[in-house]
């Protein structure tokens, strides 16, 4: 999606150890206009799966979810990282290592919000390693609903996540796929 | 604004200690449709206020100030509750009381995006003792910036968060204001 990675190309920032900075329109500031064209176009490559959910996971997988269920109509859940005095007393709970943070991070979900008859798509703002989304992938196949769909904004295809989560057998769809990239600057598959 | 005080009267359970659980439309599935109209509602409500930027704080502020931000056609941030990786060595950082934890938290914006020359609009989910939104307030004046309004989605008004923030002279607007609740129901001002 042109309008992504014309504004990674500008805005992002390539830190030591890996790490693609876009606080400026993703993470910590958010360009609302950038995730609302995002979610209308995930929105229009998924509109066949007839998803009844969009799943992801705090924090910034909210923004672009949050858009792509406004597109589509449907609700979204995000997975807490902290269980919240309001949920109930059993939930599902997966664990899963934080790329960015070095630790293991829990994935909560109510069971009140995930049930076995939806059909979920996950939207997240980074595909890397796949850690987090196979989290959420394991909280919707425990809840017994289908899988089926995909959708990150920012792949960085040299981190293993699309073989990881291939075998799922589901569209998975980013909207700016990265080669490679270093302190030098960004290539984009397709560049 | 009925709409929300409609899915509230309908959807929002009042548990023990005062917490209006909100999870089936706000704090944990999300309907983005109603934080749409929401965010239109706000915008509507601030348009002549001039904001340059919305700020709220992560998680369950994000999906309204998006929304919110959306429809002023201006970015939004989010302060986050740990500094990421991504952020510079010296950031703005607060801590506010946490209501439903019991803990103090960390509030943190990156200068990068809270500037002097900014016109701040905060919007958050709840006002119930104001102690977050407030924490919000102090990093947007540690910045320089100008608050010129605060925005919630539900106001508790009997937790005395309007009162603290009343001196600081802006427009303070909530969609819902709860004048009493507890397990036997929910009563609105204006009722």
């Amino acid at each position: 999606m042109k309008e992504l990675t014309d504004r990674i190309r500008t805005q992002g920032k390539v830190l030591p150890k890996g790490i693609l900075k876009v606080d400026g329109f993703i993470n910590h500031q958010v360009d609302p206009q950038l995730m609302d064209a995002c979610g209308r176009e995930f929105a229009c490559l998924f509109a066949g799966l007839n998803a009844t959910k969009v799943l992801t996971a705090e924090i910034s997988g909210i923004a672009p979810a949050v858009t792509t269920a406004l597109h589509l109509g449907i609700p979204v859940v995000y997975a807490r990282k902290t269980r919240p005095v309001t949920m109930p007393d059993i939930v599902l709970l997966t664990t899963a290592p934080s790329h960015t943070k070095g630790v293991m991070t829990e994935l909560i979900v109510s069971p009140e919000y995930l049930s076995a008859s939806e059909r979920v798509l996950i939207i997240d703002d980074f595909l890397a390693s796949g850690a987090t989304i196979m989290g959420l992938v394991r909280l919707a196949q425990t809840s017994g609903a289908t899988l089926v769909g995909i959708g990150t904004l920012i792949e960085k295809s040299f981190e293993g996540g699309r073989e990881l989560l291939a075998p799922l057998g589901v569209p998975i769809v980013s909207l700016a796929v990265i080669a490679s990239m270093d302190e030098s600057g960004i290539v984009f598959v397709g560049d």
